[in-house]
């Protein structure tokens, strides 16, 4: 213990190549990686002076995107052109045959996680950051959230500073969460000033309390507010989706100076397809197409161009329903207002593709009683702990129909077949009863289901239950009498499936229905219920009219 | 039979007045609309001067759209403008006190059904076609797949000629093809020269073949040649989605005559917020955004402000693979090339989130075993029939499961506590099972899961199955000896579920992977072969075990 390198500075460098030596002789990359991340810049440029050739390139691999330009800067231009070429062959010439990265990208998600994957193994993580030089910021997003926990760190540190901020913008919550907490609050305020105010509201939302307020404080005063603003509407609203970058004109302006104007600042925000006329107090009047100003004579005055009829978003309306406004009048952006009138922000089409995207997700997944924000890759304590939750509430309707199994022991035991039929009756009501459900949960969503149509829905899908219940039930009744030789279990086993489909389409109707009323998200807990239902009917049907007629 | 109005011309007036007062006396609005709509304009014209002002008016709501305008043009202008307050004055005021419609239509997508199904119900038709002036063509194609299919018919008379077409487009598949289906050619071709040429080729694509030839033959030439060149690219590839009203424009010049060109041009199509650079073999060379003319001085050449590293999208690009590159990229719009590098057309947000909308329906629906382009208020008999194999695939593996459960009759009937506690272990195994599974099918979708990290993914989520496994394995186990007090009977179940839970994640991750591998959508039919599978692994580690321990 006597000549860490931390503890003795007399002789240090020595010890620490001839440590950095071995390590990377052994193919040790992760512990020379943790070694370099104690190091001072200078101190690893005077370590790479001492290696050789091909060791500098293997050390060089464990550097993070942010320290190695400081290395970098520490060594002679002779040796940094050196380390240049030297690098670049070697990650042209990868060892054992793996795709090379020349130049251009292979545009495959599946290859590029490869690449990923085989880099880190090899320890040559430089490739890594070579691939995310030539990749959308959302691609290396993808990337990131493909990978284990701690390889995505390491992932992570290639990402280059400028970057950082909008890979995160497309991280999923919880990972971005996660990477974030990890980074040093330096990194973090340097990343959040690269991020657009809407995204960076999204981030702070994310984050710890603590965090997020000290982020705030680093912002500049004006910037600081226009957050603050922002992030006192709840994220699910118009407020929370807006940005506020929007290009403001007044009316009584002409082309000719509005161009003017546009000119002198040089560049525009992105997806600007609408200017945003206000008044003296600044209160929303219309919306002024660039294509208008595009086509207009200088002379025309801007009152003759904008369209009045536009309506605006209110700030407190629901994220779904903008989505449903921006999709289905095909808008790329739109003005938002607080209760005055007073123009406020906008929001852009690319945010509310994302609203979609979730609102898919939380459909898809919530079925499945999963987070729409959920990593794929958390931990497998935290995973497990959360999918426990879901796996409980269905033991507790798996307790149910087991119970209703067991009003009927004594029948059971005199007519086993039952035993042996008993799962059909049950799984045909659930898969017609998860059809309807699955209907209405749309319907409801997409507003088509209202007061008004539920009850010709009802008689539509008992229509269908009834259909279907017939037929199958003459189906199943021919299989089960060819089985078991018996007509009255076919008998029986029609009748029950016939009652369990009437009731599958009813419940289907009605359960969502009810659930939404009482403010219970159908595609969450719909089928849970649903199919609790349809178990103890079917279950009850069944062997109670075997009760009945066999004993 | 004597004296039908069709048959006899010399004295029909006098008949059919006394008919339709009749019909409109006695509330039969349905008979007195299918008898005007066998007539002339001119004769209805001669008919309502004839009515009382009442009688007049109910007559005019039974009159759809297209015919409207022509009846009144034969009335004298006193008498229209009569007939207009009168009109006016009964919408207003509705009899039973349900919601008027004030000029401001509410925005409640609730309210609005409501108020349709109120107007069909007292035949107020006049109504619904007002209500629809005020609404945006995809909320009114909303409403009428809030609708079964007769009401659906008449409410469809009520959309005024020129907004057919956008309506049309806003519309589910099978509900356009349908209402597609009843309109007369002439209506229809109407109709389609409405239509953005990419919405006319999907409807297009929606109908008869000899049809869609119809509409083709009446376009004119250039506008024929343009839809059959898109029409020969498969409906889900960029081909297919692109328009083709792209701005195009040569490197060579400057930005004042290139404003000039636009502002002789007055408008511009709808998203272009990118012009696209051409060479003189119109080849895509680069793109110039609409923000870069709007900042850039007169002077400035169009080859200083393009931008030549937007990757175009080429033609047999398939849709997922666009609609992923815009969410990633927040592109509004990216132009289309075809193998040789000429630029073909542009595709455009509005259409990328139709995709995406669809992708997710697709995903939901399909779970269900449901086509996304699904009617809600289909015919009974053709749902019926659509649903009943679905119901059919699923008695396949009912029945596989009930085999199993046959082979182990004879443990059955000697341990009947066996039959009412085996749906559990079934249960939990579906339910855990389809969670990894949910989750492998997303990763699958965004392109996350590839060759590299399936077994990492594996691994975790076979962690995750054991925990869960024996956390809920202890559960069950003790609710069971409670329930049966058979301390082996709670050992077998425990262990039971425990493999039933580590099978399930193994085949949550296997089956989707293998299925996406040999070319089957793992959402359509994942979970079918999933719960089979738990389902058999569940019985057969109960039975199997009882079997063994217990006899």
């Amino acid at each position: 213990m006597k000549q860490t390198p931390q503890q003795n500075q007399s002789e240090p460098v020595a010890t620490e190549v001839d440590q950095l030596r071995e390590m990377l002789s052994r193919d040790q990359s992760k512990r020379a990686r943790r070694l370099l991340k104690t190091m001072h810049p200078a101190k690893i440029a005077s370590l790479l002076e001492r290696l050789t050739p091909q060791q500098r390139v293997d050390a060089l691999h464990q550097l993070d995107a942010r320290t190695e330009p400081k290395v970098l800067s520490y060594l002679s231009t002779a040796l940094r052109t050196q380390l240049a070429y030297d690098l670049d062959a070697d990650m042209t010439q990868p060892k054992n045959g793996a795709s090379p990265t020349d130049g251009r990208v292979d545009e495959e998600p599946e290859t590029q996680l490869r690449l990923v994957l085989d880099a880190l193994d090899q320890g040559k993580l430089k490739r890594i950051a070579r691939l995310f030089h030539t990749l959308h910021p959302a691609r290396i997003a993808g990337l990131l959230e493909s990978l284990p926990a701690t390889e995505r760190a390491r992932v992570w540190d290639m990402v280059e500073g400028e970057r950082t901020a909008k890979v995160l913008r497309h991280l999923h919550e919880e990972v971005r969460r996660r990477l974030a907490a990890e980074m040093d609050l330096e990194h973090l305020i340097e990343a959040a000033r690269g991020l657009e105010p809407d995204d960076l509201v999204d981030l702070i939302q994310d984050l710890p309390t603590a965090t997020g307020r000290q982020i705030l404080d680093a912002m500049d005063q004006r910037e600081r507010e226009r957050l603050q603003s922002m992030l006192s509407y709840p994220e699910n609203t118009a407020g929370g989706l807006m940005n506020m970058d929007q290009v403001e004109v007044r009316s009584n302006i002409k082309v000719g100076t509005l161009l003017r104007y546009l000119r002198l600042r040089e560049e525009l925000p992105p997806n600007t397809d609408k200017l945003f006329v206000i008044d003296r107090k600044h209160r929303y009047q219309g919306i002024l197409r660039t294509e208008r100003v595009l086509t207009a004579r200088p002379e025309t005055s801007v009152s003759d161009l904008m369209e009045t009829d536009f309506e605006p978003v209110p700030a407190d309306q629901k994220s779904d329903a903008v989505a449903q406004r921006f999709e289905q009048e095909d808008l790329n952006s739109a003005p938002v207002i607080d209760a005055e009138g007073r123009l406020l922000g906008r929001i852009t089409i690319d945010d509310v593709v994302d609203v979609i995207r979730e609102q898919s997700a939380h459909a898809l997944l919530g079925m499945a009683g999963l987070d729409e924000e959920t990593d794929m890759f958390a931990p497998v304590l935290a995973s497990s702990r959360r999918r426990a939750v879901w796996l409980g509430i269905n033991l507790i309707t798996a307790f149910l129909a087991a119970w209703v199994i067991g009003l009927f022991e004594g029948t059971l035991q005199h007519v086993v077949a039952l035993a042996v039929l008993m799962p059909i009756v049950a799984s045909m009501g659930g898969i017609a009863g998860s059809q309807t459900l699955t209907l209405v949960i749309r319907g409801l969503a997409t507003g088509q289901l209202g007061s008004g149509n539920t009850r010709i829905l009802l008689l539509k899908e008992m229509g269908i239950g009834l259909l279907n219940g017939l037929l199958w039930a003459l189906v199943v009744a021919a299989l089960a009498i060819v089985w078991f030789g018996n007509w009255t279990i076919g008998g029986i086993i029609a009748v029950a499936i016939l009652l369990n489909l009437l009731c599958a389409a009813a419940s289907g109707v009605v359960i969502p229905l009810l659930m939404s009323r009482i403010g219970i998200d159908p595609a969450l807990a719909g089928s849970v219920v649903l199919t609790t239902v349809t178990d103890i009917v079917g279950f009850f049907a069944f062997l109670g009219l075997a009760t009945l007629i066999l004993l």
